[in-house]
């Protein structure tokens, strides 16, 4: 996720966001302080880990507040710097479960601490083993600030706990997903395209999408159904773009994504892409070849042919279109204002634009 | 930790901490079932991990809470459920870190989800990470868990945020523990005696004693000078705590203690008996075998007989009394209840029996 032509919705209100994230790291620093050098230092890391992504997640919840005429920016900004703590505890973790060591091109926090124990030394699985046991403190860590600073935004109690059971259901859908993701990679068969959708929905559309937009708009006072359809508008236009992220992982211009396309059909990742290519028969030709640790770029060629020959690539663009076309249906619902509508049009937009 | 009968002060109210747990993983439950059976099977999962144990954590919140005049029993027995579920979260990851597949002669989350991907017929690398992956997942869980019950006390907004404060600094406080632990393992001297008591303070000490103790007084509405003698006692007997436990875990009676006195020499956990005698010449003698995964009973006996020798044993079973008597002497303070000192006394007497 995160590409950055996909992020220009309304950005008002982020500053109070990144001041939230800024305080949230100073007074974390100044307890970490009192217990030694190193682990002031993983808080340097957590919050390097923090910083240079687009703030997707914050943007989602001030975009649902100020439209629906909240005014207390500052609250809103700890509420969305909660969202962005939890996106960080989220990937730091699903790092180590993926065993991946770099994200956008850069050491991230197992890779870090890898570095630095081969750097002295180490023997490779010793220091992956390291760069992994820290990450799992500092997932936990970030974790932890999620559900700091989701508190601390002064509402009332109802309000308060409305929002504390959207992060937690957040949390445990994403739980649920990633549990998911883990145990297609054990089954012989590929998952099926539902299964897949449901799996991206619960490990990333929640907690980017639906609960973001629906805890802004809880924040703002918004009515039920208000919250009701941000929701439903949310899981569309998540899991809309989780498949389209999937398309450009494997078919995507690298200068404007940032990401390799190799990765995911190295790695093996279970897609739409892959779901529907694996019950034609041209898949049989690349099925040895995906999911290969060797596999280079001529194999990764052959495999986007098959999956554009066999009609995976055509199929997974009509779906992701599908869902972002029902998300612009959403928007219409009459529990959602004028002024949310045109703030989350650029949105389902700019989806559209890239399922092509 | 968690002897048996290094647990048996005061039981009053716990009744009401395993009823709040059996609540959570209702709810939690109820909620994981419209996410798929796999999911509900890692709440069971999750469940079956934190029971069994001897709530000893719960047991410092209640013995706190109702020694200091609290009431309402419901209310002390959600925040003791709390630091139940954090133990469980700390655990599982620090499993995590250590590569333990068992826990207690059982398989832990680790442990189970390993088994069954080895039944199902996958090589053992796949199924331990199999393991490990689903264990960061539920560790996640978990800690969310704690975060859950400890908001829902029903306390006043001054009093509820100050229970926050001590969850989240017991949570820093196990992480920073936890990382200093996993970098003495990368340097090559053995950690000072200071250094593994820090170590051990911060990773268990905080979470096992300081903050439950010092929950349940600020619960019970005890007084500022109240709380802080009872942190000061928490820091004093958990410290006593953990260096005897290290002691049993080399030389102690399997049959009471349910733990193996050869595991700790086997993954080379650094603990005072070993700090201290890492600085006398006997050491050289085993140092080899320390550490060593291919260690048995004979080498375990030599490395034993040369901790007696150097006079390791003598002077960290001494360290133990010294910080157990200084627990007994902080119970002294006016600020702590007869009825509290009372209650509390029974654990240091415990500690000072096992200390020899």
């Amino acid at each position: 996720m995160d590409h950055p032509d996909l992020v220009e919705s309304s950005s008002r209100g982020l500053r109070h966001a990144e001041e939230a994230l800024e305080r949230y790291f100073v007074l974390a620093k100044r307890r970490a302080e009192q217990w030694g050098d190193g682990y002031l230092k993983l808080w340097n890391v957590i919050e390097q880990n923090t910083s240079g992504g687009k703030r997707f997640r914050p943007r989602m919840v001030m975009t649902a507040y100020v439209s629906l005429g909240g005014d207390d920016l500052p609250a809103a900004g700890q509420l969305a710097a909660a969202y962005e703590m939890l996106h960080t505890a989220l990937i730091v973790h699903d790092d180590v479960i993926d065993r991946d060591f770099v994200r956008r091109g850069i050491p991230n926090v197992s890779g870090s601490y890898r570095d630095q124990a081969t750097t002295a030394g180490f023997a490779t699985p010793a220091a992956e083993h390291r760069g992994m046991s820290v990450a799992v403190i500092a997932g936990d860590l970030a974790l932890s600030g999620a559900y700091g600073l989701v508190d601390r935004t002064g509402a009332d109690d109802v309000t308060r706990l409305r929002l504390r059971e959207l992060l937690d259901g957040a949390v445990s859908a994403s739980a649920a997903g990633e549990l998911a993701d883990v145990d297609f990679s054990l089954r012989p068969e590929a998952p099926t395209v539902d299964e897949v959708v449901d799996m991206e929905r619960l490990k990333t559309a929640v907690y980017s999408f639906e609960a973001p937009l629906q805890s802004g708009a809880v924040l703002a006072g918004a009515d039920d159904a208000t919250v009701t359809a941000l929701g439903e508008f949310g899981r569309l236009i998540g899991i809309a773009y989780q498949i389209v992220d999937d398309v450009l992982g494997v078919f995507g211009d690298e200068r404007s994504t940032g990401k390799s396309t190799i990765g995911d059909l190295r790695e093996g990742k279970r897609t739409v892409l892959v779901s529907y290519a694996s019950t034609r028969e041209e898949w049989m030709r690349v099925r040895e070849l995906f999911g290969s640790p060797a596999l280079e770029e001529d194999g990764a060629e052959k495999i986007r042919a098959v999956l554009e020959e066999c009609g995976a690539r055509a199929y997974t663009e009509a779906l992701a279109r599908d869902y972002a076309n029902r998300a612009w249906e959403a928007l219409t619902s009459p529990s959602i204002p004028v002024a949310t509508r045109d703030e989350l049009r650029p949105i389902v937009a700019n989806v559209l634009e890239r399922a092509r």
